[in-house]
């Protein structure tokens, strides 16, 4: 790094805006499933938006690359810097800047954590239903720049759906302010859209205004036994019409998933006697401060065991029973951990193409490593299945982990065949660049590559995540 | 234009697939409402995308331009071509592909008619909830190019958010294939949303993958006097919470909308004694079976009413009643025309700003022209009103339309200092393209022109609309 530009950054963003020590840069340098380790010497910590145009534009004149990072709780590499490559970290850019109850929305600053966000919308009697994992820590400017998913797709939508207007610093320090809070707007290119899910590859977000929406006050959560897959679907359709789209969450879960945590999780007890090679939970919300969700949801369930979609169900009656629900499926991942070693892939397919993806995917899987145990649940109603494998009982676990890379492409082929995504929530970042150009076509590789030639020629920003330059 | 090139191309469509005669000219040459005249000498009917991507290729080679038409209700001279251009309109290619009730989707060719994409939902007991004057005319692929509004916003988004997935024919005559069904998709940039509302800029749609919804089982509507437009935004954010996010219509308008109504139209009679400034009708829907909506819409009007939201309101109670509720919301614009010469505007701002929108806007009509009537009217939940005015009483119709443009840029001016947009639902089109470029900051006037020359470097594709090629 040429010691001048260093200086000047440093005169820009402060003695607080910046770091060169090695223990904070080892913080920023690693990621979560430590697949990637990054070799940034310098991460910038700009306090407003014109800290970081004035960053940009001074990268970009000495033709220094970027890498934006949020609260670096991405698993694709995303937010891991090149040698050579400057971090910068929007942590101190974490106001929330208005919040609207009439226009049901809130501005904020791209550097705030996504549960300061929700709590302030709850102190407001209103929602901001991306809800995922990490949101204790992950940045809101995070979210929209991989486009999180998370629990409450089926309902409200990916982060792209909760958008409303963003204000964003462009490859050569300019700041565009799209921060709107409009509905309706067509005045020109949809230029939101193409900064939310690039991975700050093509900008740099600073500032979003999100819609909020009006607070649940009842909800009802229910828990079933399944034939098989396909009944998930004819479940799933039905409750969508006869609870008035009031699904909150809709999960799958195959019988070893349930039984891992029961097994291995405190206070978790199997919800229903009936055994069955699947289970689903249901949760509906309604804000209506007089309704009553109970009789909706055992009507649904009382029709879907009539019809033979469910062997069996049971609502919860108390907060208590709710819990234990919600315990069991928040619990998989980590019950599979205690299982040994798991191999896992970010896929979606339409929804009606679930049941042969999980059929033909088992097979696969069974084919190349006998003995292996399939765990899929997650969010079916997105066709987003958590497609998890844990290791067979006597393999150990470092053998078991050599298959990734294959058991991988094999499952992505499958996904492929049935029109799916080989990246349903987690975006691309470095780790899947090679998997996209694999799978996409032709076309849609050179619109991308047109895409970021054009709106960052220089290629300073975030360079080699989504896709190469050239 | 080259006879070589006109030869080339009735060979790819056939004899069926194109047309020169003068009289099938002038109705694909002229638009609504006569501001602009097109002068192609040739228009082509594709049947397939195949077709059409020989088409754009050849005309990509000889550099002569395509101009993208649907059922041609555009307002803004978006599919009208300058001489020596070439239309190309989908008419042939409406085929309805595939519906599928439990993915909760459509696929269709892009020249399907609205209309029948409706029907064909209801027939699978699906909405597809896109809902506009035009339906029985329009195409879906004219209504994403231009990312349509309509009355079902507030509930269900605008065009660009029902759209899953498109096909697309590029400038050079690529197709990108991108007829996806997937909720949850994160692999590199939305291609999909910048080609939505791009007007036939930047590709020609073939066909797309819509989202359907449950059918409604149940409604309510209601008419309310409002004391200032204040309170209508404090009623819409009462009935989002209180109905549970279930409203399909908010429609407010003026006394001055609501009496034009019931004075020129047969059958409309006031649905109120009390006389106020303000009026505004809700409807609000429900698929589940057995939901019970007037006691909901009910008990929201009974708070509204204490609280001083509404004057006075009621609900309908059959369905004779509830027609005649639509027909005077429907009417207000044929009824304004009886009433001589109007100038209309197509804008919208943040809801928090429709109050000040209209006391702003009213006072400097009435500084420039003195005796002009006011008749705002329209969708508040999505902030966008249409702010039409109704000539003063004596003044002849033709000097009153002089004032157009000046009123335009009036009311403009207020929009942009609220933070609004000057083309809320029909697009810039050639209509906009100057004031387009008046009113947004270079950022985003550079972005613009950059997405073009990158995608469509020849400016082969509708040039002159939404933004200037260089």
């Amino acid at each position: 790094m040429p010691a001048a530009l260093v200086k000047q950054l440093q005169a820009v963003v402060g003695p607080r805006g910046w770091s060169m020590a090695p223990d904070v840069l080892e913080k920023h340098n690693s990621e979560a499933r430590n697949k990637f380790t990054g070799q940034a010497e310098l991460v910038l910590y700009p306090a407003s938006t014109l800290e970081v145009a004035k960053c940009v534009k001074l990268c970009h004149d000495a033709g220094i690359a970027l890498v934006p990072q949020g609260g670096n709780t991405g698993r694709c590499g995303g937010a891991v810097a090149d040698q050579g490559q400057i971090l910068i970290n929007l942590a101190r850019m974490d106001k929330i800047l208005e919040t609207d109850a009439r226009d049901f929305t809130m501005t904020v600053q791209s550097g705030a954590i996504l549960q300061n966000i929700q709590q302030t919308a709850e102190e407001h009697d209103l929602l901001f239903p991306l809800s995922l994992g990490a949101q204790g820590t992950c940045q809101i400017g995070g979210n929209i720049a991989t486009n999180a998913g998370g629990l409450n797709v089926i309902r409200y939508g990916n982060t792209r759906d909760l958008v409303l207007g963003l204000e964003v610093v462009l490859a050569d320090g300019t700041i565009w302010n799209g921060l709107s809070k409009l509905r309706k707007d067509n005045t020109g290119y949809d230029l939101r859209d193409l900064f939310i899910g690039a991975e700050g590859t093509l900008g740099i977000i600073t500032a979003c205004t999100l819609k909020l929406f009006p607070r649940p006050r009842h909800l009802a959560t229910a828990w079933v036994a399944l034939p098989n897959v396909e009944a998930a679907l004819d479940l799933l359709a039905l409750a969508r019409r006869d609870t008035g789209d009031a699904i909150a969450a809709f999960e799958l879960m195959s019988q070893f998933a349930q039984d891992l945590a029961v097994r291995h999780l405190p206070n978790c007890v199997a919800p229903l006697q009936t055994r069955a090679p699947w289970y689903a939970m249901i949760e509906i919300t309604s804000s209506r401060p007089k309704d009553n969700l109970l009789p909706v949801l055992e009507n649904v369930l009382e029709y879907a065991l009539e019809s033979g979609f469910i062997l069996d169900g049971t609502v919860a009656q108390s907060e208590k029973q709710r819990t234990n629900l919600w315990a069991i499926r928040e619990g998989i991942p980590e019950a599979q951990t205690r299982e040994g070693g798991s191999i896992k892939h970010d896929v979606s397919v339409p929804v009606s193409a679930v049941p042969a993806l999980i059929e033909r995917g088992i097979e696969q899987a069974q084919k190349r490593i006998p003995g292996i145990r399939p765990c899929p649940f997650g969010h079916v109603g997105d066709g987003n299945i958590h497609f998890n494998f844990s290791q067979p009982e006597n393999m150990p676990k470092a053998d078991f982990l050599t298959h990734w890379d294959a058991l991988n492409r094999d499952i992505h082929d499958i996904v492929a065949e049935l029109g799916g995504s080989i990246s349903a929530e987690h975006g691309i970042g470095r780790l899947k660049v090679a998997e996209l150009e694999h799978y996409a076509d032709m076309a849609k590789i050179r619109l991308l590559k047109t895409l970021k030639q054009a709106i960052d020629p220089e290629n300073i920003l975030n360079p080699g995540k989504v896709v190469a330059h050239k």
